[in-house]
C-alpha cells in the first residue's frame, strides 16, 4: 500500500523542510483540491452521478488536507475516490480490453519534479496509489540498491506491486456490471461485423461507422467508450441489440491539489479505450502527456488532460498546456490556444494524419506569489468534447463546488476558470523582510483580465483569505455553459462555473 | 515486419505529396543520417567496436536513403543494424532485467507527428521495427476499426506483433553471451550482498557501492550497466570473481535522418538498465523524453537522449531539447543549457531528489531553410558522461564519420557540432519566385557562431552540394575531445568532431 496519512511517509520530512512559504510569509491553513471526472459526452440524465463522484472526492481529499495531508495524499485520495465509483472509466468500472480484462494507467507527479506511473496492468483496484508508490520509492534504492523505476508496465506491474506487498486483486474484481455489458454489446457489435464481412457487406467505413453504438452521444471520444468510431447516423435495419442507448461515457479522470506546505501535485488514472490493444498505453500513464507539474518556487502550475490519447502523445499536450499557461498573463486566452493550436493544429508538418477525430478537455492550476504575503490561485479548464466535468474545493469552502460545463454549437470550444487571492500570514520570525505592497498594480491586470465580479475586499491582518473573485467563462463559438448542480452558483459574471463565494472565502 | 524499402510503403504517397522543397527550390539527392551508440564509458580498448556499428549503421541507412527510402526507413535500418550488434545495449546483446529476460524500449517518430513506440516488451530482435510499424499503422483503424495504438507495453505488444505478422522469438534468441556473462555477475554479486546483509555487513550504501562491479568505467551510467550502483573504489577483500573488469558500458543508441524529400525522423531503442524491474519502461520508449521531433515547414529539429533514465522522465529533456535548439541562435550554447539547467538543474521546487547521480548524452539535427534555395543542416551533440560516440553520413560522403567524444575533467561537459549549407535546385516549374539572395547575411551569423574553418565555396548552378564548414567543439571545463577513428578527420578548427569536408562534399 502507498503511505496512508496516518502512517509516517517516507518524504514527510521533503514536505515540511521544503517549505514553499519561505518568503516572510506562512498560511498553514490554506489547501485546495480540484478534480475532473472526464471529456466526452455526459447525459444529462447521468449528470448527476458524474458530479457527485467528483464531489465525493474533493471532500475526502480535503479532509487529507486539513489533517495536515500533502498534495500526493490529496491526489491519490481524491482519484481513489473516483476509482471505486462505477461511472467513471478508472479503477473499478473501468473499460475492458479487447480480452476482457481491465488494464490501468495512472500517472502522478509532484511540485519536486518526483513521478509515479503504470501503464496497462492488470489487477490493481487503485492504479493511482499504485504509481503513488512508485513516486515515493523513486527517491531511494530498490531491494538490493537497484535503480527504482518510475514508470513500470504490464505484468511487471504486478509483480512490482506484490514486492512492494501492495494489493493485488482479480481480474473479475475489477469489472463492474456496466463495464461488463459494455464489453457484451461491443463483442456482438464485432462478432456482427464479422457476419457482414463473410457476407461481403461489412467493413467498409460508410456501413460500420453507422452503427449507434454508443448512440447517446452526440459526439463520443474514443478514449471514452470504445475503440469503435462514433455514429453519425441510425441506419434502417439495424439488429435490435444495438439499438439500446449508452446513456454515458466515461473517460480518464484527474486531480490537483496545493497543500498547506505550497506544494502541488497533479495525477491520473484511466482505465483506457473499451476493446483497446492489450498492452495499449494511453495518455493517463505518460507525464507531458496526461500529468505535468512545473514548478519554480514562486509560481506553479499542473494541468491533467482527458481526451483521445492516441492525438495526445505527440504533442505532449500537458507539458505544452502547462509552459503556455505558465508564462501567461492570460489564462484563458493560453488554454484556447493550447486546444486550437498545439492540439487540434497538431505539430507536424502538414497533418499528424493519425486515424480519428481528436478530443480533449484539459484542466490547470496555477499558482503564484505575488508580493506582500499574497498569493493568487487560478483555476483554468477547457475543452472541445460535449461536456467536462469538474469540481473544486479549498479549505475555506464548507461544500465542494461542481460544473458539468457543456457546449454544443460548432466549432466546439469551452473555456472557463476562477481565480482567488489568498493572504499569507506574517511569520513570527521572518528571515526576509516582506516588500512594499505592489499587489494593486498587479491584480490590476487580473482585475480586467478576468471580468471580476466582486471588488476586493480590503485586506485582513487575520489569518485566512481576503476574497478575490475572478471569474469567467468564455464559450466562443458554443453554448453558454450553465451550471446544473445544486451547489454550483451561478454569479454576475456571465455563467462562472465554480465560484469561490466571498461569504464562504471568509470561513 | 514493418514495410521495406522494396515493398510499396503504405505511406509513401503521404512523403511524395507532402514535400517540402515547395518552395521553388528542390534537391532530390540531398539526405544524411546521424548515429549515436550510447553516452557512458566506452573503454578505448573496445571504442572501434563502437564506432565500427555505428560506422555500419550510417552506411546502411544511407544506401536506403540512396535508393529513395524515406527518413523513417533510413532510422529504422540504422537502428536494425545496431540492435543487431552485440556490443550496443539494444535488440540482440540486451542486458536482462532481473528475471534474466530481455525487456526491449523502442520509440520513433517523424516529421508529421506521427509515433509508434513499445515499451519492456520481450522477445523481439529488432524492436525499432515494431516501433515503426506501430507508427505505420497509426493513421489506419485497426482490424474492426478499433483505434490504433501508438504506445504498446509488455506482453501485450507481443500480441500485437503476432497479430501483425511481426517475427516474435524466443528470449534466448536474443541473448548474447556478452549480456549473459554480466548477468551472472550481477546475480553472484547480489547473491553475495544477500549473504552479507544475513551476516549484518552488507547493504549499507558505504560497503555495496564500492564493489568495482563496473571496474573498467571510471564513471559508467546506472542506465549503461546496471542497476546497481556505481563502483568509486576498489576495496580490498573483494571476491576474486568480481574484479574481472568490463570493458564496455553500453547504452540507449539512437540515429536522425533527413531524407531526400526534406522530412525528418529520429528513433531510439534500448535494453534498459541490467538487472532492471521487469516492465520498467526507459526514456528510450518515451516521446518527448528519448526521443523527439518538431517540424513546423520551414524548420525542423529532431533529438535523441541517452543516460540515467530514471532522471530524464519529469525533465521531458528531448522535447526540451528541440524546443531549445528550435528557437536558437547558438545551437552550442542551447545544448549546453539543456544540460546545464534543464536536465542537471532539475526542474522541481528544490531538486526532484530522484535516487542515482543524472548523467546524459544529447545528440540533435536541425534542418531551416533560408532564402535563395539554401538550406542549413547543423549537428549539435552534448554529454557530461565520460564518453559519447557518435557518427553521420550524408549522400555527398564517400564514408561515414565516426566521433568518440570524450571528456574526463569535472565538471563534466563536452558540447560539439557542426553544419553544413545545401544548395538546392531551381525547380523546373517553380510555383513560388524565389527571393532576393539574402543568404550571404544569414550566414555571417553562423560564420562568426561557429568558428568557420572554411570559406564559403561560390555557389554553383549543378545540383548538388557548395560546401560549407562550420564545425566547432566546445569542451568546456573538459579535455579536448580527440578523434579516435581512422576515418574521423581533425581540421584546424579545434578538435571538430564529425568533419564534413569540402572535397567530399563536391562529388
Amino acid at each position: 500500500m502507498a503511505p496512508r496519512l496516518n502512517e509516517a511517509s517516507p518524504d514527510q520530512s521533503l514536505y515540511t523542510t521544503i517549505r514553499r512559504y519561505s518568503t516572510g510569509y506562512d498560511h498553514p491553513d490554506y489547501s485546495c483540491i480540484f478534480v475532473h471526472a472526464g471529456a466526452g459526452y455526459h447525459s444529462t440524465e447521468n449528470e448527476q452521478k458524474h458530479l457527485r463522484a467528483c464531489r465525493n472526492a474533493c471532500q475526502a481529499a480535503m479532509a487529507a488536507l486539513k489533517a495536515g495531508g500533502t498534495s500526493t495524499d490529496a491526489v491519490e485520495i481524491a482519484i481513489r475516490v473516483l476509482e471505486d465509483d462505477p461511472v467513471t472509466n478508472c479503477g473499478y468500472g473501468s473499460n475492458l480490453n479487447f480480452d476482457g480484462v481491465v488494464e490501468a494507467d495512472a500517472s502522478i507527479m509532484d511540485s519536486f519534479g518526483r513521478t509515479g506511473a503504470i501503464g496497462a496492468t492488470p489487477q490493481i483496484q487503485n492504479p493511482i496509489s499504485l504509481a503513488r508508490l512508485i513516486l515515493e520509492r523513486s527517491s531511494q534504492p530498490m531491494t538490493l540498491k537497484r535503480v527504482p523505476p518510475n514508470f513500470v508496465v504490464g505484468e511487471g506491474a504486478v509483480d512490482y506491486a506484490r514486492e512492494q506487498r501492495f494489493p493485488v486483486i482479480s481480474n473479475e474484481s475489477i469489472v463492474a456490471h456496466s463495464a461488463r455489458i459494455r464489453f457484451s454489446k461491443w463483442q456482438k457489435e464485432i462478432e456482427y461485423q464479422e457476419i457482414m464481412k463473410r457476407r461481403g457487406k461489412g467493413m467498409d467505413r460508410s456501413r460500420t461507422t453507422d452503427f449507434p453504438l454508443l448512440g447517446a452521444s452526440t459526439r463520443p471520444i474514443q478514449e471514452a467508450g470504445s475503440a469503435l468510431p462514433p455514429p453519425t447516423r441510425e441506419l434502417p435495419g439495424t439488429p435490435q441489440l444495438l439499438e439500446q442507448k449508452f446513456d454515458l461515457v466515461t473517460d480518464t479522470v484527474g486531480a490537483i491539489s496545493i497543500d498547506r506546505y505550497g506544494n502541488m501535485a497533479a495525477g491520473s488514472s484511466s482505465g483506457g479505450i473499451g476493446m483497446k490493444q492489450p498492452g495499449r498505453v494511453g495518455p493517463a500513464a505518460l507525464i507531458g502527456v496526461g500529468t505535468f507539474v512545473k514548478d519554480r518556487g514562486e509560481r506553479q502550475v499542473g494541468t491533467v488532460v482527458s481526451g483521445t490519447g492516441e492525438h495526445m502523445l505527440h504533442t505532449l499536450i500537458s507539458s505544452q498546456a502547462v509552459n503556455r499557461i505558465y508564462d501567461a498573463t492570460d489564462e484563458l486566452e493560453a488554454m484556447k490556444r493550447v486546444i486550437n493550436d498545439d492540439f487540434m493544429g497538431s505539430q507536424g508538418y502538414g497533418k499528424a494524419n493519425i486515424w480519428g477525430e481528436p478530443a480533449i478537455g484539459i484542466m490547470s492550476v496555477k499558482a503564484e506569489n505575488l508580493t506582500a504575503g499574497k498569493r493568487l490561485i487560478s483555476f483554468v479548464f477547457g475543452h472541445n468534447t460535449d461536456s467536462f466535468a469538474l469540481a473544486s474545493m479549498t479549505s475555506t469552502d464548507t461544500a465542494p463546488k461542481t460544473i458539468m460545463s457543456r457546449v454544443s454549437r460548432e466549432p466546439k470550444l469551452a473555456v472557463g476558470g476562477s481565480s482567488r487571492l489568498v493572504q499569507m500570514q506574517m511569520k513570527v520570525n521572518p528571515e526576509e523582510k516582506p516588500k512594499k505592497d505592489k499587489t494593486s498594480k498587479r491584480l490590476g491586470r487580473h482585475d480586467k483580465k478576468y471580468h471580476v465580479s466582486q471588488a476586493f475586499k480590503s485586506e485582513k491582518k487575520a489569518p485566512l483569505v481576503s476574497g478575490l473573485e475572478g471569474l469567467h467563462l468564455d464559450n466562443r463559438d458554443g453554448e453558454s455553459s450553465e451550471p446544473s448542480s445544486s451547489d454550483s452558483n451561478k454569479t454576475d459574471c456571465g455563467g462562472c462555473p465554480i465560484e469561490f463565494s466571498d461569504e464562504e472565502a471568509k470561513v
